[in-house]
């Protein structure tokens, strides 16, 4: 690890365990640099790594301080280790999320994973659409290639670079949403049957996939911090006929943590000795508010056992159906994968994504979203504090826009969800993000948005129904 | 059957069995009618009926000819009964078909099933594509209801009662393409290990769909006039435990035919009997030369065992990526494995395509493409009649746009498709239409582009390598 995210590291973990309290001064640049014998750089490095998680505040000619006003709420618990694998359930409540139509007049939805498309560094990629919707040509209207628009694939190679990977374009298959890439990257590896290692909570899709292809989920301990336990996986690898390890290691779903660098090479070890692939999802690397962007775990494999599954649906807009999977050795099966699925990808949003990548829009637009949803936690965090009932535990994403929160154990947040439909809010409720079932005292919540009175109304509302119940069952 | 088409059945039988030879003129509309005893009308409908086939031709003021210059070349033959199902292979060959990029420079693609995408009867649809696409609002951006578009979905329901099904909007999903659809339906129905029976030829997207998700194809004998023999299915469903029937009974692909209504509902009543689900492809329903477009199994269909799947991507444009399906009393099932597959659908194509058919620009453009086609397949009848070896067997497509070509036993197409390469021509290989790889010395062309000397040059080019392979082999 670089010598400044030691430093942010050491200086997180004081802070989380109190020895700096809120309001707190930090140490000074120079006394950290003479302390620990790195550069002033180094530490001011460090500085804005804290400052990005939210640990840091500067003020200006006075340094660095511990947020004030900032009571953390504590961190959700870890599950216990599953005592076997399962086969998943659920099916009824994913439905409900998402069976409601896109705009369906004023409800306000907290629980899809959508992102802001609002912002106006959008604005080129709408003109490209447009222009290329126009034009009546072979190459937008027809079957494409089934690998997918090469100058895509070129500038995906392109862009993954900053995430420590070098690929080629012929390494990058496109597909129809992140979605695709990880339903081909799951039938590529496993048949009926067989078991696949989860983070826990994990993401409802996969955990939909694994269903229907009547595979069992194996639900590991997973650090609200650090991800998925390298422990409890190695004895799971010990103990089970595991055919594969599917996570999202880089600004999780539903918990926002980043997997720490060393993690990730240990993890990847671990699937070396007993060999097996790795289903890595990427969909929200690069909404990390840290930059440059973390490694995936991809950027370590050498054997290309690692599939890396990704899209543009969280980064620019979901309703373009674009992502795309680097399979590694498994390429040829994904291949066959994702034409047995859907053929082809549709051409017209692939050919101006590629328009709006190499006139260089994505970058700045990135930026902007990684600053907005940054805020935007912050304030959720706030608002959470303030709304929902004591002793609520909140994750601490570190990219993405969306907030884990755990409630007194008993509590039902799809009771909630149903009582919410008669404010016209909607939540993600827990149980959806496990095999199992489990996490029914847990819900996710989006402030992708741009922050409003209406969405604080609306989490308000989220609180108060839950105080309510929470009072019910006590009562 | 209505009295219309049992006169042009007759008729077309007498023609067929040489009673009246090419250049004879046939009876009049006045003496047809006493002798069958039916209005004038009717005699009329029935010659306009054989004209759509190819069987009749008008001459002003002089009644109906038997077409002078047509020697019709032979039907492709029945392929016996298969021993077995089987596991399907050819994957490597359908790679070669679908990995060439849409506008690969100078190579004619008479392999792939593309329509025509060139109609101006397709510029509303392309405004409509562009206006969506520049709009930046939610409906068109973020993630549709998994369902798909109501409007959408209300608009394929009227368009379905052409082909007799009475259906509601409730009853439809919408999927990336009918790929997804045929995809979807397998998964729904069926395990691996499974027996689907099947036409044959048949299209290889099912082919390889069965082949991945670890079915078994029985291939059943086919007749290139009536579609999948009934007998041979009775024989096959008392003998092997079959889940499903999967055929294009309309407008087939690759031979074009279009099963006679008597035929499906006897099917229908076959899988009633042993019951069985049947996935009918209607891709190219709407393509039949003749109008009213012919019924669907599924408009006889009374306990929801009918899976319609169908999509705009012959009658609009493949790169649009939007089908749909109506699963009948698998709705749930088909929907999971929908959700898991690729999630909802992109929404700015249906929302395009919706308007379009609102607007009522479908059905003038589908009047069109019918007519192009159908004129297609007579010339290029033609030009296979005078460039490729004697004794070349052809389809009698009744709508769609491609040919079936048999030739003699022994050769080899996919020999030929390599021979090709070097004059940048590509053709479809017949074993890739089975499961077993047979049929291994037919191939399909497509002849949906308009016609030009360009094309007729490629296919006199396919001709004359053919008889030098042919020629190779005899001596």
């Amino acid at each position: 690890m670089s010598l400044y995210l030691n430093l942010a590291e050491l200086l997180g973990e004081r802070i989380e365990q109190g020895l700096y309290r809120p309001g707190d001064r930090l140490p000074s640049v120079r006394a950290l640099s003479t302390e620990h014998g790195v550069s002033l750089s180094t530490v001011q490095q460090a500085y804005r790594h804290l400052e990005d998680q939210g640990l840091a505040t500067p003020r200006p000619k006075s340094g660095y301080f511990v947020p004030a006003a900032r009571q953390m709420p504590a961190l959700p618990q870890v599950a216990r280790m599953a005592q076997r694998p399962v086969e998943v359930s659920q099916w009824d409540q994913v439905l409900e999320l998402i069976s409601l139509p896109p705009s369906r007049a004023g409800v306000i939805q907290l629980g899809r994973g959508r992102p802001d498309i609002d912002s106006p560094t959008l604005k080129p990629l709408l003109r490209s659409l447009s222009r290329i919707s126009r034009r009546q040509d072979v190459s937008s209207l027809t079957y494409g290639c089934i690998y997918g628009h090469q100058g895509m694939r070129e500038q995906i190679a392109r862009l993954m670079l900053d995430s420590g990977c070098a690929l080629s374009y012929e390494d990058i298959v496109i597909t129809t949403g992140c979605h695709e890439a990880l339903s081909a990257a799951i039938r590529a590896i496993c048949q009926p049957g067989d078991i696949v290692a989860v983070d826990s909570p994990s993401f409802h899709g996969v955990m939909q996939a694994l269903k229907g292809f009547g595979m069992q989920a194996l639900e590991l301990p997973t650090d609200p911090l650090t991800g998925i336990s390298l422990e409890a996986l190695e004895l799971a690898l010990e103990q089970w006929p595991i055919k594969a390890i599917q996570l999202t290691p880089t600004c999780n779903n539903p918990q926002g943590y980043i997997m720490p660098e060393a993690n990730k090479r240990a993890l990847l070890a671990l699937a070396q000795r007993y060999d097996v692939a790795i289903i890595e999802d990427d969909v929200y690397g690069e909404l990390a508010y840290s930059y440059p962007r973390p490694r995936t775990i991809k950027s370590y494999d050498e054997d290309g056992r690692v599939l890396l599954c990704s899209s543009f649906s969280k980064t620019l807009a979901p309703g373009l159906r674009i992502g795309w999977i680097a399979p590694g050795r498994y390429l040829d099966r994904v291949l066959h994968m994702k034409y047995m699925g859907t053929g082809s990808t549709a051409q017209a949003p692939q050919l101006a994504i590629t328009e709006y990548l190499e006139a260089g829009h994505y970058e700045p637009h990135l930026r902007r979203m990684r600053a907005q949803y940054q805020r935007g936690r912050d304030l959720m965090i706030d608002w959470v504090s303030r709304y929902f009932p004591a002793g609520t535990r909140v994750s601490r994403p570190q990219g993405s826009f969306m907030l884990w929160l755990e409630l007194e154990a008993g509590f039902d947040s799809q009771r909630l969800n149903r009582e919410l439909q008669a404010h016209a809010i909607q939540i993600a409720p827990g149980s959806i993000f496990s095999a199992a079932g489990k996490y029914r005292n847990c819900l996710r919540l989006n402030y992708a948005s741009q922050p409003s009175a209406e969405i604080e109304a609306a989490v308000r509302q989220v609180g108060l129904c839950a105080a309510q119940l929470s009072d019910a069952d006590k009562s």
